[in-house]
């Protein structure tokens, strides 16, 4: 088959397809929506995209993504310094974030550990976690990956680590429905969540 | 609520969150992946939205998007310049194109008349029909706008400014499901509704 629309619309067409859950379908939509958008505002699409990847960049300390060399966060005097909680995604900082109830900081690993994907510890941002450890200013580890297969191995792994360092290492109290996803979980249930939290 | 990324963040986010059928998660989960790319492949991508815009325009003759002056359809000589076949969208000439059948020329109204979204006969591409039309080369009008209530009431409208050039006007044979979508129509189906259309 040959082309079916101009080299240029194919292009954006194919561009939309690598997107995680669009298909054939959606991808000519979100095509044409663009198309059919005044141009100013898909240039300011184009340049979002642009200026995201240029200007955001893994806070030196934590890992999530900031556009400051060190996060908000990570600069906060007022937070709690010794008392990490580590997530998958910097999308779970925000979820925590969201209860006001975590004084303490983050440490965001980039995914976790996976096999099956041929994701290791090395491909995630452990060694980081245990150069700020290693530190010494670290008291407690709040282990808050997903309570799934990956979540839970990662996190024991990490445990393994910390442990010989003297760190209490806890896990977020399973509040979080089993087999779900932390992003998705309401600002009541976090809270649960950490406030019983339990030594591994 | 205060953000929750850093801003460049939030701003690829709600960039996202414009495009139709994306929602909050969505866009968030777009954006992270984007984000995620190599730099050379984010910017394939911001380049792809700006190249389309820049390079792809409607064709002179039959609107349909094209980056020539002219789409390869009307610049055609093999094909049959007396037959257009009416539709609403690009995507409709491409699932009409897939069946190979279809030896004519097209017009693209870029949308139907609906009065419920304000979009009246000049908001679309009729105008530029008739100009086609009064130019005396035509003998047959195809409307293959979709069967539901705005596309019928569009070809109706269409048939009864272009009766009075003495131009066959035909409707697609009801072989498409009534009330679905021309673009998501199979082959078969489609090639069924170009053989047995009828004089309005």
């Amino acid at each position: 088959m040959t082309e079916e629309f101009a080299p240029p619309v194919e292009e954006l067409i194919s561009q939309f397809r690598r997107l995680p859950g669009v298909g054939k379908k959606s991808a000519q939509r979100l095509a044409f929506f663009v198309l059919g958008l005044p141009d100013a505002e898909a240039e300011a699409f184009a340049s979002a995209i642009i200026n995201a990847k240029k200007t955001v960049f893994q806070c030196a300390v934590c890992c999530n993504l900031t556009d400051r060399e060190t996060c908000p966060v990570c600069e906060d005097e007022g937070r709690d310094h010794t008392t990490i909680c580590v997530v998958a995604d910097p999308k779970d900082v925000a979820a925590i974030e969201r209860t006001r109830e975590y004084k303490g900081t983050y440490h965001v690993l980039h995914g976790v550990i996976s096999p099956l994907d041929a994701v290791g510890p090395d491909d995630i941002r452990i060694r980081e976690l245990m150069a700020r450890i290693a530190g010494g200013e670290v008291r407690e580890l709040i282990l808050a990956t997903d309570p799934d297969t990956t979540g839970e191995a990662t996190a024991m792994y990490i445990a393994r680590l910390a442990k010989p360092f003297g760190v209490k290492v806890t896990r977020l109290a399973y509040g979080i429905p089993v087999g779900g996803h932390l992003e998705f979980a309401d600002d009541v249930t976090l809270t649960r969540a950490l406030a019983g939290r339990s030594e591994i």
